[in-house]
């Protein structure tokens, strides 16, 4: 249990910290392994994995990526636009290789048990097994940054996505020389982790204490 | 690590095996930190959780689950009607309590760092946390499962949450008496796990092999 919780949370989203040491072949499987066993909406597994090593593609969305980036900075006001300056995205380069996350939604259609109310259901069954992969990664001692400066239909032509597949993530992965305690963001005063209690509420949202809520519920009782 | 891959492996969407015994509030709380700890767009941890045991609440939502099951069902070719005539969707009564979990898109709005080009990277985030509760839930020798058998508007009205956020999860969550080595949808035949290599791709779409796609790489070398 303590691994567990080591890993969850020591785990960082990695912009400077990768040594660009190889991913042994071992380790990569037991990660997407890993990730491959997350739970999924009607077992549908809608999730793939494409392993990016090849350095011209790295190179190629690091450039759409410095491009975005611009993007994001030319709608900040000057304060924030400056802090923001400061701020590493992405270790596209600098990292061992590259996981891209795909979801297809036909995998198991038309019936997939759990999605006929829901439809971002499968897309939620992606993120699951990232937040896997990316426990399994830090527990193996590397780091993973989810870079997301990027547009869906440029990723998907630079990997040969087919049109029916949506791109979630490009995961930088790889050994790193250390992962800090706080997390970048919080790091460079961009935004502070809040609370635990400032997210949780009691059988009906804004009631903060444990005490049934004092409004009427459908169904009889109370 | 091996905790950390024991929790991954044999966590499964839990139907049946709640045995309704109270969760301790020391349990509860390092489950839901070790949500709280999962990495979010922009540090923008945009998730809420809704602790639900109240009785006529969750009464309510079963009840509306049980309509929805026979949406499905009745959307179903006669042979597969019957599978899904077998299958548990749900532990709502039987489980100690339900945790309900939200997207709240507004939350470090309007200049969310990383979420100007994808849009659903805050809901991706909310996701992330809901594996992180789930293994947590797991290695504290409790069973996590997720309801989707529901539109989100009714959950939205039951428990008061507002137009802006976006209710993701019905998660029912406690202690179990047993966690199967088979997910249930594979015992009751409605669908197989696929095999690793089945989603593993090098480089570009539909590329087995790690040996270097034959393709034009747009950047140059290669």
């Amino acid at each position: 249990m303590r691994d567990l919780y080591r890993a969850i949370h020591g785990r960082r989203d990695v912009r400077g910290e990768f040594n660009g040491e190889p991913i042994p072949a071992e380790i990569l499987s037991r990660v997407l392994s890993a990730a491959h066993a997350a739970p999924s909406v009607g077992l549908s597994q809608p999730w793939d994995f494409i392993v990016v090593d090849d350095g011209a593609t790295r190179a190629a969305f690091a450039a759409h990526v410095a491009a975005e980036r611009q993007v994001f900075a030319a709608s900040l006001p000057e304060d924030l636009a400056e802090r923001f300056a400061d701020i590493k995205i992405e270790g596209i380069a600098e990292s061992s290789l590259s996981l891209v996350v795909t979801y297809d939604a036909a995998r198991g259609a038309p019936f997939v048990l759990g999605r006929h109310a829901i439809a971002d259901a499968g897309l939620y069954s992606v993120c699951l097994a990232i937040e896997n992969l990316w426990l399994a990664a830090t527990a193996e001692g590397m780091g993973v940054g989810w870079v997301s400066f990027y547009r869906e239909s440029f990723l998907r032509e630079l990997l040969c996505i087919p049109e029916s597949v949506r791109p979630v993530a490009w995961l930088c992965v790889g050994p790193v020389s250390r992962l800090h305690a706080v997390p970048d963001l919080e790091r460079h005063g961009w935004r502070l982790r809040l609370a635990l209690e400032d997210v949780v509420h009691y059988n009906a949202w804004g009631v903060r204490t444990n005490e049934r809520p004092l409004r009427p519920v459908s169904g009889g009782e109370s």
